[in-house]
């Protein structure tokens, strides 16, 4: 591994862009550091991966990526605490993920060296682009998709892994409803709403949209035969809180294991927080609005974190969540954001050092 | 529009390709003409298109088509007849799709004078692209691709509107041994199989490759429920002739309303051929291969028009077709491909002449 380490090259930019960067009011996604990483699957085999400027990507009008939507995508946080550590956030877990998304959509898998040591070869050179201002982060976007060229209907002979990193504020500004989704869905039975596959987040930005235009923002997906599971909130994994206890739904071919999600279950069972989790219908939940016992609704996900729903609509109507002082959604996300900058100790071991 | 055709500005490569290009032995989708028809969409609206070479095309590393799948496409094609006349079959039909996948995908829609004079003028550039041998023609790829840059899991705002064409033989060679698929499925209600979403197509790739592997061509798909409803054959539309009658499915939100099908369910009226609309279960199927009323099966498509299926697989059984005389399929396919190339009446106005 630390062979490996050694041996990727880094080519560095003349023109570091850092300078015209204002780290006190970033946006989420949209300034670029200065370097990336880039690994290309040709002969059959995935070659070295490089650190390289930032820059431009050239395809054949015909690379598969334009036409069959064959790409993956992870999304991670790097953090830096105040011995300016760089810190990552159970980083193989998103590793073994993009290999079960790639397995899925007919890519080749990676090896985790390329990934890993790639990663952290990448922070270093860019270290300076990790933020340090509380609630900031340095977003980083692991993905491969299909450079073969052709207009068959069938996996790509090449493929292209790129990390691109980018400094960050908050994902969603100001309140989150939502709408929970009656008509349309994100995924199917034996589908690929497992795997964080590119074509499942074009599918989900129209009905987005007609959300955004009746004055929600986001959309609580739904299972596609009945709509009357509730599965997914936007791009993040969804919490219920009724009376005491917190529910999620379980996992399935239809729904991301988010890495948010999953240490959430386990954070709340160390704090005796009482989690279930089971299936939930939409009518469990209206109900519980009604007669007063739904306490807390949030979305989980690493680019958003803990993100409080304040309201949601259903059938025409409107339900309002109340505003509790001590939520368990603060309290989490207090907890997860202090594991992953070092604030406080990690019992699990999910905190990992890169330097 | 006669008008934006003239004005539609053209750049001409200095280096024609077409002398290295063996007309006589074409593979589908892998050469590539001189021209292409490039249009952006930025500043809120689609550019005037233009032809220019065929180029290689440049995006930054976020551009939300690596992402997000954000991209659709269409297949068409191109002929010559006799007198050298350039025909199209049923283009205004592709035009129409192509806005309804745009729509589900949350693409801006492309008005139709950028699409079809576009089209026209790639095509007159190119002609001499347009192969005349029987079983050859220009495939035509429209496509569109999120330009637009950013993390952000939402909409891009600016996009990619390309038309590129590949002279082409064949889309299958050999014979067409098909898999019933009870696991894996291509689409979900309220989703987005209704429309030609490149990650519709990165989907089906791993079912097909499990196929593949166990000696089959290609999956026919099933509803994602209960995997009982006949929907597609791979990219295809499928068609089961029961004794006399010719069955489809419905066409659905899971299911792509194909220009192929539709012609055939119009020609086989207008020929006496009984034909039923209407939803097809995988145990009539396998009864009707039982009891020998199964007579034919085959998929329907631009690319590769009527492909006749000699067998399936279903839970771990073959089943032969039969080997008939004169079937459906081949009076199906000539007369449709007959139409095309201008060698019989078109009593339905199907036929664009181009020039
Ligand atoms: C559909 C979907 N659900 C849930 C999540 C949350 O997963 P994680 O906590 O691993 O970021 C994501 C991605 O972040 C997602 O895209
Ligand atoms: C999924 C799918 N079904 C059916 C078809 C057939 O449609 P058409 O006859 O318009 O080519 C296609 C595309 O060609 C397709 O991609």
């Amino acid at each position: 591994m630390n062979a490996l380490m050694n041996d990727i090259e880094v080519i560095k930019t003349k023109h570091s862009k850092i300078n015209e960067v204002d780290f006190d009011h970033l946006s989420f996604g949209k300034t670029f550091s200065d370097h990336m990483l880039e690994c290309d699957y040709k002969d059959g085999k995935w070659q070295a991966p490089k650190v390289v400027p930032y820059a431009p990507i050239t395809l054949d009008p015909s690379a598969k990526i334009f036409h069959y939507g064959q790409s993956i995508f992870e999304g991670m946080k790097a953090y830096k605490d105040g011995d300016n550590n760089i810190l990552l956030f159970r980083p193989l877990d998103n590793f073994k993920r993009l290999n079960i998304s790639a397995k899925r959509l007919a890519i080749p898998e990676l090896p985790e060296a390329y990934f890993m040591e790639g990663l952290k070869a990448l922070l270093k050179v860019d270290s300076d682009w990790i933020p340090k201002n509380e609630g900031s982060s340095l977003y980083i976007r692991p993905f491969i998709f299909a450079t073969g060229k052709g207009f068959h209907a069938s996996p790509a002979d090449e493929y292209k892994f790129v990390i691109a990193t980018a400094p960050s504020g908050s994902y969603f500004a100001g309140e989150l409803k939502v709408l929970i989704e009656e008509k349309y869905s994100r995924s199917a039975n034996g589908g690929v709403g497992f795997a964080k596959a590119g074509g499942n987040y074009a599918g989900q930005f129209y009905p987005t949209q007609l959300a955004i235009e009746k004055g929600y923002q986001q959309v609580i997906w739904t299972d596609d035969n009945t709509h009357e599971y509730i599965e997914e909130a936007g791009a993040m994994n969804i919490f219920i809180r009724i009376n005491d206890t917190l529910i999620t739904g379980p996992t399935s071919d239809r729904i991301l294991d988010g890495i948010t999600r999953k240490s959430i279950i386990e954070l709340t069972e160390k704090e005796g927080i009482p989690v279930e989790v089971r299936k939930i219908t939409v009518s469990e939940v209206v109900e519980a609005a009604k007669n007063g016992s739904l306490k807390e609704m949030f979305g989980a996900g690493t680019a958003a974190v803990i993100s409080p729903i304040s309201g949601f609509g259903y059938k025409n109507e409107d339900f309002d969540l109340p505003k509790l002082e001590n939520t368990y959604a603060d309290a989490l996300k207090k907890r997860i954001t202090d594991i992953q900058t070092n604030k406080v100790e990690d019992p699990f071991g999910w905190r990992y050092k890169v330097i």
